[in-house]
């Protein structure tokens, strides 16, 4: 294990993370937030302190494996959760630590699951750093430090590929660090785009705007209103709806569009399917609305696809209340259970299982059925016309594994607190896969204050794995990692 | 595709079909339901002559592979359903065929769930039939057929792969036709011994005594009494504990033992981590049910072992009902729902996952993180001390797929009916794990007959798929299986 190389990257993270927090202080600045805003300076020189401490000297052996690009991974997000909650228990604004530490981790996990029950009490600086944990999370903050810190030897790929989502992770140009720096700008025209509809069209205020803009780009969902987006302009809810869309598309297809590869951009396998899972879905729910609980037609309309785009890219806005039978109807609320599941792209800032590893799953079982009434055929199994790598169906049976047995054990883990099985399912749901609000007491209007501590550690954990993709997450917990 | 052997195996198993309905013959000759009788014993007649139909021309080529295996299995799965449920409907019994079929096929796949909302106003004839289905259900009607006649060439394997439950099936002793008949005669005496228990010890009437024996056995849970196993004796509740485990026993335990290689059965991995499962939940249940409720502690600890028994080996019956918060609180609900994944062990009568699945697992997902630490070592990965085979490796992959698939799309299948997302998850995990009674308003006081006859069908498939472990029934239905 090259612990001075973990150093020097946690350094920089936390270094980073000072530098962020610049942000929210500007921001409790503007609206006289003094305190706030002194808090969140004195943590951004305490971090860059820290930070430079860390990175002062450089690791001589700058190479390491994928061992170490997976822990460094998990406990930078560990640091950045812990550090990133203290501003929020220094104020006040929240109080417990515990609190502050889920409300942080669903933060840059881009979850969106809060337990605030009145977000609208909450100071400007603090609301602004909440949303901000969602743009920084969404893309990766070690993503962001490779952009922006040439490393030798493109051992930054290991790196990335813990961070990134998705089952297999390609860079797209030669240099990783060309590759880190084209996400980054891709994802922040975009969000600067939406930004600037969202205040011109939308007719929403700057500072709603800016934080929407930044929970939509992260797929996070933190508002900053308590009916999340239901009181926002028709146009301001149709703008989000394709934005949310169009950030849990992989980011591969910008870059193919971008060197005018429309050919393949409009080919990729993945993107296709998300789309058609996405309409399809997005009919049916309007279809049993309509049947069951009729109403506005146009409405309907509106509403299905800003809650279908909203749960399958992991958002988690919401214009109605979902948990509401009456507004929304079992069959409807199941279907977006379903989304919950698939989630959005690899390669996207959104969460869940991701399409393409459910097509490979597909493609696996079929080849798997194929295989049992033909014992001898042997057939390579490809995805976008190249064939899938042994390591890579490897990595997707033990993810699916894990996948099922954290969402076994997190569901029983948080009956202890004695709420029902749709609430503790649900919010085992909406956490694993970085979603936000599930059903039940944790629905849209809900909040996850109701549980106990251990519950809330237990979802930080969910959130963490969801977001990491499980792996990083579980190898920097078992001892054979640090085993020499 | 040997379409003649297919037939031939379909006419035994229709013809056995109708020898087994000489049993409730009598039994409604015993309490003068003549009618029943005379349905009983037309059924018989039928299916006899239709069985001699089909079995007259032996098939000249008595050779097949895995894929008619499959095929046959699943085949003659659903004939035997759908015959055994005429007597129902032409009895009036069950007028509606989607209920009758319900039942039966919850009957053969020893689920246990049912339709009936007065079971106690079936005449005996028809509710010791429904009973008789699980002790057929549960060791397998092709196992029996392998039993009485002799195949040549040992093709009947496959069968027996294809019907009997767990990851890989071996042959106890070299022929198959040997080990049939030593699995039905250890299963035959185990049932009388807890008939015979149950009568004397546990003071049941003759009927129910049969009726609960056979139900145990199969791991069904099909009772005879509108509360289950409440309203019997402790000593009737305890017998039927200890019968529960016994039959979720994987049978080769059973086969060592008699053949005094008592080491070697004490030492299957299995076994071990099935009672310790078994146990560890059970005391989790106890200490949980004491905490929240109180209570007296000798009745919790009994009525918790009960249900454990009851859900791990997926019989069904109980003594309480755990779906009500008041009397079992959500915690325990939990733990249950966990043991509804799990399930019994391979080899044995019980459905779920099975233990030794998730054992496989584990040390998959286990060995998959030790690749992603050190990926040039190569570690086989062993069982009871005998590698595993790729095959059996992906045949789990794409069980545990297939699982989590039907799972979601059954789910949302029931939602359409419109109710909760307790009662439609874990009517499918009843279902599909033939437990038989789930929580919410398919709780064990509960009743199937709320859902519609789609859902009804969505969940015989789900019992069928369970039963025989996915693989045969989704075969029977690809195109790709009766392709040349």
């Amino acid at each position: 294990m090259n612990y001075h190389i973990i150093r020097y990257v946690s350094g920089w993270v936390i270094a980073l993370e000072g530098m962020f927090m610049m942000f929210p202080a500007v921001i409790a600045l503007i609206y006289a937030e003094f305190s706030d805003m002194g808090i969140f300076l004195g943590c951004a020189a305490a971090y860059a302190l820290v930070g430079f401490l860390l990175i002062r000297r450089r690791p001589k052996k700058q190479g390491f494996f994928a061992k170490e690009g997976f822990v460094m991974v998990a406990l930078s997000w560990l640091v950045m959760s812990v550090l990133g909650a203290l501003p929020f228990v220094f104020s006040g604004a929240i109080p417990s630590f515990v609190d502050a530490l889920f409300e942080t981790v669903s933060g840059f996990t881009t979850t969106g699951a809060s337990i605030l029950t009145d977000v609208e009490a909450m100071p400007h600086g603090m609301l602004l750093w909440r949303s901000f944990t969602h743009w920084i999370g969404g893309m990766g903050v070690l993503v962001f430090m490779m952009a922006v810190l040439p490393m030798a030897g493109g051992h930054g790929m290991y790196l990335m590929q813990a961070e990134s989502t998705g089952p297999s992770v390609s860079k797209l140009v030669p240099s990783i660090r060309k590759t880190a720096v084209f996400l980054y700008a891709v994802y922040f025209v975009m969000t600067v785009i939406q930004f600037v509809l969202l205040l011109t069209v939308g007719e929403m205020p700057a500072f709603d705007a800016i934080c929407s803009a930044m929970g939509t780009a992260g797929t996070g969902g933190f508002g900053v209103k308590a009916d999340s987006f239901a009181g926002y302009t028709p146009a301001a809810q149709i703008i989000t709806t394709v934005f949310m869309v169009l950030f849990g598309i992989n980011f591969n297809a910008y870059f193919l569009l971008l060197r005018r590869r429309f050919k393949e951009a409009f080919k990729m396998t993945e993107v296709r399917w998300y789309l058609a899972i996405y309409f399809g879905v997005t009919a049916l729910v309007i279809w049993n609305i309509l049947a069951t609980l009729g109403g506005d037609v146009g409405e309907t309309v509106r509403h299905a696809f800003f809650q279908t785009a909203s749960v399958m890219t992991t958002t988690g806005f919401s214009t109605v209340d979902f948990a509401n039978p009456a507004v929304w109807p079992q069959a409807s609320m199941m279907l977006l259970l379903f989304l919950m599941f698939v989630g959005a792209c690899a390669g996207s800032t959104g969460g869940g299982i991701k399409v393409s590893r459910l097509l490979l799953y597909v493609k696996y079982a079929a080849g798997g059925f194929s295989r049992m009434l033909h014992p001898r055929r042997i057939k390579v199994l490809k995805f976008d016309g190249k064939a899938v790598s042994a390591d890579t169906f490897r990595a997707l049976h033990v993810f699916l594994f894990c996948y099922v047995a954290i969402f076994i054990v997190s569901t029983v883990v948080l009956a202890f607190d004695g709420f029902d099985l749709t609430t503790n399912a649900t919010a085992t749901l909406a956490t694993l896969n970085n979603i936000g609000p599930g059903l039940g007491q944790v629905g849209p209007l809900g909040s996850f204050a109701v549980y106990s501590d251990v519950s809330k550690l237990m979802m930080c954990f969910n959130m963490l794995a969801g977001r990491l993709e499980i792996f990083p997450i579980v190898l920097l917990m078992i001892p054979a990692t640090w085993k020499k």
